[in-house]
């Protein structure tokens, strides 16, 4: 099978590639960038010397139909609903890592990101590929979750789908590493801004609080929305939510331990850690792994929940690899068979 | 005046004497050190050279008092109480950096600190001295707050003093740099470890949080206990608070802000941020000052609170200097003019 | 076939099972460490969970030989000629990370490493596997280089061996990343030291300094004592080595690049810069590749050279499994097919 | 005495306003921004909140010298030279930062710089203040050397002005941190790019060249052109030179040393270490002092040099303030009395 990367040269397509360079299901059709068109990735990114020789392409839907039979949008929101028509009315599979395809309601979409949003009935047959969650594949859209997203709702799923919890008691502490910023050189990326430093920015507006919340009210409706803080600290990679909420019963620490345990018990990718253990964020960097440690304080009565991910990989690229592997029913782990780099 | 310091190659006690060497009221008599006595502090460490050419003494009390006013103890939790003795009985200015003289209650003191307490008498004459907000000192045994306990006090005082939350609703989500893990050689302070990593730990656990307890209820008796998470982030300096409460009434935005505003206005080291503004961790490194942003979501019903300190300054030495010229009533601002840096 | 690994819990052990775990051609038999057996790696190490159930065995050469093919010494150096006797014995192949077996005089080994040296037979019997430049391997021990000596040692080979420089202008300025300095816990690995500084150590007397010397005479007799300054640098892994010689003819900048392009031109893993391009450090971390930059100074003579690696794997387990595969006769880049983790 | 900075919200604006703010003889008058006039420097840096409350200003050179007695030009290269005119014909005090007045020669200055030179008899008649090794202040223009240059000439200063090696063998492998990349937004400056990386520029081009030629040539006419490499590391402060030279006579360790101590026993701001001990960065990281180590390599026949400094302090804001100091006669110690933040 062949695939196309368009917007190759981002920190999202930079790790498809190298993730789908060691697929052996697919190949690598072509790498598309409008803002290096005609340009050898070699000469733009050395690492990639000897490993691969061909030129990135200016961007020519058509093209990539022709020679590949899937594609990636590892582009910006807001630009891959400009360019992802020739494929849908072509019902040609399209697994977009932007936010353009993951919520239902236009205005929504509106409201957050701030830009026009894509026809309705698009939003309406994406389907929003929470992989480690979602068997089953309708359409040949696929909208790849956000990062904070994926690892505040894998951290949630069995508390919310369980309803163990106050419905307005969700408080998500998340914290991201600088890669999460994107490739842009801003004031808030510049090292002597970023090193020995931690800042919060976007506190209740970030853009993928609407895709938290559309997702929890489809698993429980009584879902109120959650309070959720961003920030970013000194690391390149890597995502840290940490999650506080009330139960609406009484529960004891085993019982929640049982609930995620058996939850996550047959899911590759999910680790929830052991009693009185939680996971720091290195133990997945690398890789495709969300790891979940828990705990419940009897004397606050607060669950305390800690989700990490690689932001890159479980959070976007990798998670995309994992989409496409559901879709043509591959082997769920192909291209993702990558141990942590913890050191 | 003259002043000594036990405990001087401990990270606090070597800030101790960086801002005490700028003092203009007082004199350096000796610096103490068990572990490294009768070495060259310049030689120990070499940024001392040519600043400091003393060697480093043993701990000898009576030297002490013969040759200085006043002492701190930056020593650790379980040894100040140790060597407080002949100190106390002589009525003589003790400052101690541990937690040794935090707690009124010696069954709370030896619950967390998993030692045997010290005289009932000495606890109950402490005076705990969170410098900004305690202006009068009765006690010659002053105990210097703990790093996460001042940040979070900071950021809470104007919210409890006033009975604004519900007394269950308050999490912390508290993050540290690694100086705080103090200068042992640990698994947890190894570079390979804690780089391009953060780690949650002591969650629920941490020595800091009765001293916190014991301060929210003398402010308000109905004060439950508050969910308390710390963690290490990859920066040397610096302690941000990140603080959850839900109100016990209907507040706005507007009147939160001038709570702080007003609360806060004339002390010289507390800066509250403007509206929708949050401090980042190293606009305070190298300073004694304490940033406190704060917001309320209309939406969710939750304030936040965010406050931010250096861990060895505001939150050890700074204090400790600031408690000194309290007690002797020099410019609180004595030693302690550093404009952070901020680069 | 299978391997197993001894000191697997080492940084060095714990790549080379991350590498062998993909490789097509072997199977991990057994994971050693005399510190830890007994423990399930998974709960020593968390990034384990769900990729390698099994417990750390005790060191027991017999169960090593009787259950796999060929074992690899992750050991420190003094440790490993402590245990290779029964394989070295049984003629049984020994991959050996230390600096054991590296020296031919055990005179060098003495004076470099303190340490009484391995039995001279078995000096002049081990293969020095700098694997790049060593296409036969007529023993079944290995001796797989020391990092600093493999970045060296590639960046001199063409210039030594076609006798360029002037025998005793040779000077190495090299830098590591705290990985280098193993995971013991020492106050140069404390994160509070090593972040945001830089320090020299060992200058003038590395334990790599005799293996660069035994094999520059190797290829050319004349060569002179070379400076050799080495420093650790605040990242987790990588070497950069900065080396300084002045030609001894008439050279031009074309030439010198060519000498370098012809002489790599055809080997996987090295990869020569275009010219008046440098590598910078990430460009090759995560991966098993060398790259190689130069520029030869009109104005003062000088040729300088700046060669990088990962020195977790072309510095070591990299390269000791790029040794395995030599040996086998398995394709080299076999579990070695690793994109530098630039991001 | 009142000054002004021109330029105020670069980073070396920034530290010669913390540096000047504590300093016993002046006052600050104004702070001047043309990217910024008109704004709160509070609002814009808040880590400046309750210390500066006045808003950055236009520049104005007539309102400069009617409120104040000296400037500080903290302005690029090329931008000093367009605005130090009415200054300069006033025989005003100019202080400045940038590269423009350093070099004598007009020629050298358009072919480092790029840029047109200013007028050939303000470059004659500016002093190159190096402060520690320039008593006396001949001119109202003093050109601040550069950050590299100052490491590298307090190096150098007492081999070759005694003549000692051989001219054509200085090697300098200079690293600095990336506030000497300026805060502009650039790809080398993003954090993504900066962190976990070091990276070689400028090699043999860096605009700091000429002036220390320009230098060693004063000291000694034999010398030749200098190997200069200059490369960023992941910190945010910092240099270190690491110089090597041949000597040009039978030489010792203890001569070589004894050389060094004599040179600089009695500068305030220079500490010569002792025997066998290189300095660390971070020694200085905070201060004015430049920290200098040696050693003679018998073997090799090399001396090596390690010379350390805050690029921004000794290497700017903090050498302005020592000329300042030395032009007016203050004590020369006056505002820069920092002990390095070790921690």
């Amino acid at each position: 099978m062949k695939v196309s990367i368009v917007g190759a040269t981002g920190y999202s397509g930079l790790e498809l590639f190298r993730l789908l360079s060691t697929h052996r299901e697919v190949e690598i059709a072509g790498l598309y960038s409008q803002s290096f068109k005609g340009e050898n990735i070699g000469e733009l990114y050395p690492y990639m010397q000897k490993i691969y020789n061909g030129d990135l392409r200016g961007f020519h839907a058509e093209k990539i139909m022709a020679t590949s039979d899937c594609v990636f949008l590892a582009t910006p929101s807001g630009v891959s609903k400009e360019i992802a028509n020739p494929f849908i009315q072509a019902n040609f599979p399209v697994i977009d890592l932007s936010g353009d395809f993951r919520l239902k309601n236009p205005k929504t979409y509106e409201k957050w990101y701030q830009k026009s949003a894509p026809k309705s009935e698009w939003l309406q047959q994406a389907t929003y590929g929470l992989a480690d969650l979602s068997p089953h594949y309708a359409s040949h859209l696929i909208a790849n979750p956000g990062c904070y997203a994926t690892a505040t709702l894998l951290g949630l799923a069995p508390l919310i789908q369980n309803d163990w919890v106050q419905p307005d008691s969700v408080i998500v502490d998340a914290k991201s590493g600088l890669s999460g910023a994107g490739k842009m050189n801003t004031k808030a990326t510049h090292y002597v801004e970023a090193n020995e430093n931690m800042s919060v920015y976007k506190v209740n507006q970030h853009q993928h609080i609407p895709e938290v919340m559309q997702q929890l009210k489809i698993w429980n409706k009584k879902m109120q929305p959650i309070q959720f803080s961003t920030s970013l600290i000194p690391v390149t990679r890597g995502i840290m939510a940490t999650i506080y909420a009330k139960p609406n019963k009484k529960i004891t620490q085993q019982e929640l331990f049982e609930l995620y345990e058996f939850y996550y018990e047959k899911m590759a990718f999910i680790r929830v850690q052991p009693k009185n253990c939680f996971p720091d964020l290195r133990q997945v960097v690398g890789s495709n792994y969300c790891d979940i440690g828990l705990t419940y304080n009897e004397e606050t009565g607060m669950i305390m929940i800690v989700s990490v991910i690689d932001n890159l990989l479980k959070g976007a690229a990798g998670q995309a690899v994992q989409n496409m592997n559901l879709f043509y029913q591959f082997n769920q782990s192909e291209g993702l068979r990558l141990s942590p780099v913890y050191l």
